[in-house]
């Protein structure tokens, strides 16, 4: 019994005094992420040096390079690159939309783009009439005889009224992703989509679309959200308004890539790894700084803090770019493909691909034993604003680790803006905050610093 | 027994019903603020058509019109002025800051701005050597023998360390407040401030100072961030650097001017007030669109929601446009002197005055009953994100009113952001972000409904 009553003081006190040093360690990574960071500056050169990313592309190649160059300069372990097949396709010329003879504005371009992985119409363009639909439900109610030979126009817009914009973007995601085989489905020739945006301004977001193989391959364009009202209003004054579009884009074959990987190993647990990553390729459009310049420089940074402060962790930390997120999660697939084939095991990984926007919390997909215990932590994270450790999603590039057990979490920031930028030209350098992605980024460590130090 | 028992569960009924019908009325404010919602086109109008709104200048005057036109249009009970003097202090011509002969710059000039309330040097300028310091301490060791006839540069950076940066702004605030009486004490003959500001670029951020009569009123300029690194990095290259500044701004008489107030009666208790306000005054570079165009624009929207829906409050609400909180504070002294004088009991006053950012939430500076009540509210909150109910300051322009026993209690929107725009030419409409401002709205409706519904 007195042995016992030993050991309990020992291990409370060894528990306070590990609280102690766990709370102080989290002030240094804080200080040294606000006070020494390199997110911002890395940022800057991946978007202003390189610029977008599209998979595939000579940019992609250079994101590739530039962040192991990184990664190896901050003297990581081990710093390698995994070989990916990515798609490539390519926008080819400016795109065209074309009201033509509406009542009030006769005819006039509108903003559009191509939607990613689209086919394009080739330089005759297509001309057909244009019927506005908000719904999948409405093109099954016009039915063939309706939509055959025209080009059918998806204007349902986000949500304004949920508070996570990133709800709003799921519900309304497949009026992009599938309404080209959708309406192909009925005969429609061409599809032209709202903008997913909250944002009523003229700059068009694109984003993947994906072709359903039993229907004909339509081209698909977005158009803006003023460029989408404009549509609307003439529609609804001329039932057979007509409307051009022509797109250049095509896919060419896949290209050898890779996900960027940096690794430092673990001193007592080396072989149990968290992962946290972002992705490196782009849209063709901006330069893709919150989407997801911001994620692959945080996640860098995050291990980088630690050499910094020359925090040995228990367990082996990787930092991991993925490639080709946007347009066919190749990067994602092959990552989880590979750890299961070498018998890796990740106990956790942490992904932030929903902007450079200040911290808010994080999304834990895990077991509820899992949950409680991060949870556990709120009183560490609350000084810094960390006040959301919730259930939730990890991401769509560490997804495919789930069926290997590993803790998902997914890295929330702010969500109010991220819409009014992503996918589009508007993705742009000047948009990122240096303290909000700094701030992301000593979060992020903070979990896995405290992940490592505790287990899950 | 029987009948507690049944007034009992009458009363438990009712709490629940109560509860739902609270639930569903703050979703309606938020849906009423994100769908159509006035505080933006407000902001817009405010910021775009009148544009920065000093105490004393016509347009403050013209904000106060506005104002006032506004809440009568959206029908509120009674809309009407108060009379407040304010100080009128101009700027006058654009002001020189120059260093002279540096070893690596030779002669240049830096982006300086005259803090507000100062002295000019007049078309004259004063020329003399320049000395850094960091704080007060160091004017103290330095002395009269080194410090008379020399201009003092203070230099101290805000802390990027601090988590929030209202913090970071508070320790730091002095040596612009306090700067020029503390080095005249000592023979100062002028005075240069780094910004406030957590960026570093290259505008500088004005901000009241406040003369102490003891000591002689000498001229204060700041200058930008970068600014203030160049100018530190030439004097310590050069140990006897000079420094020339003009400026030609000063204090004309006093101007008449106004509060403009809002009010809804209450329908239980209309003795019972509840205050929400911002200040109309800005300073006169940028639009002020968020210092404090956003705190007006939302404490007028808050009442517009209560009429909107319908919701006939129980106590009597009060949208109070408070003038000239930026230099002399007159407006928020002369409402609670008013209030006093006519015996007005206000049991809350909620004051927006960080910005229109992302709502965190608001701190309650009450007694800790009242604040356990407050919190008690928290999963109402929680769906929209609002995840600090806790204890804080109220603000500048309610503070007079807490001798009268009102619960004083400041919105907290997130504060990364809000020092790269206050008091520069940087703080334009442009930076405000239409959710986020209609989500702050919505947030403190939300909190006015609930105290209104069931007191404090």
């Amino acid at each position: 019994m007195k042995k016992a009553c030993v050991i309990s003081i020992f291990l409370f006190t060894f528990s306070i005094a590990n609280a102690q040093s766990q709370k102080e360690d989290m002030r240094r990574i804080y200080d040294e992420a606000l006070t020494s960071g390199q997110s911002y500056p890395m940022l800057e050169y991946l978007s202003l040096n390189i610029g977008h990313r599209l998979s595939g592309s000579p940019q992609a190649a250079a994101a590739v390079e530039y962040t192991r160059e990184k990664m190896e300069s901050f003297g990581f372990d081990k710093v390698y690159l995994q070989e990916v097949m990515a798609p490539h396709w390519i926008r080819g010329e400016k795109e065209v939309g074309r009201m033509i003879n509406s009542s009030t504005f006769g005819t006039k371009d509108l903003h559009v783009i191509a939607l990613g992985n689209s086919v394009g119409t080739g330089a005759g363009g297509i001309l057909a009439e244009i019927i506005e639909v908000q719904n999948f439900e409405e093109l099954e109610t016009l039915g063939k005889e309706k939509l055959k030979g025209k080009i059918v126009f998806f204007n349902r817009p986000m949500d304004p009224k949920l508070i996570q914009t990133g709800q709003a973007y799921g519900n309304t995601g497949s009026q992009r992703t599938r309404g080209a085989s959708r309406a192909a489905k009925y005969g429609a020739i061409g599809v032209v989509s709202r903008s997913l945006t909250l944002a009523m301004d003229d700059v068009p977001h694109t984003g993947t679309l994906v072709y359903d193989e039993d229907f004909p391959k339509i081209p698909a364009v977005a158009v803006s959200t003023v460029g989408a009202e404009l549509l609307s209003r003439a529609i609804a004054q001329n039932d057979e308004m007509k409307f051009y579009m022509e797109t250049h884009c095509e896919m060419l074959p896949d290209v050898l890539s890779y996900n960027v990987i940096g690794e430092i190993k673990g001193s007592e647990f080396p072989e149990e790894i968290i992962a946290v990553g972002g992705h490196l390729d782009s849209w063709d459009v901006g330069d893709g700084s919150h989407d997801d310049g911001a994620g692959c420089v945080q996640s860098i940074e995050v291990l980088r803090i630690f050499k910094a402060l020359d925090i040995r962790p228990k367990r082996t930390l990787r930092a991991v770019m993925f490639m080709n997120e946007e347009n066919g999660l190749r990067g994602g697939k092959e990552y989880a493909r590979v750890a299961k084939e070498k018998g890796e095991k990740h106990i956790a990984a942490i992904e932030s691909d929903a902007g450079g926007f200040t911290p808010r919390g994080f999304g834990i997909k895990s077991s509820e034993e899992v949950l409680s215990k991060i949870q556990g932590w709120s009183d560490l994270f609350e000084p810094y604003d960390i006040r959301k450790l919730v259930k939730g999603y990890g991401g769509a590039d560490i997804n495919p680790l789930q069926d290997q057990g590993t803790v998902l979490i997914g890295f929330m920031p702010d969500t109010q803006r991220y819409f009014d930028y992503h996918h589009s030209a508007s993705d742009t350098f000047d948009k990122v905050n240096k303290r909000e992605l700094e701030l992301g980024a000593a979060a992020m460590a903070s979990l896995i610093y405290l992940i490592d130090q505790n287990g899950l």
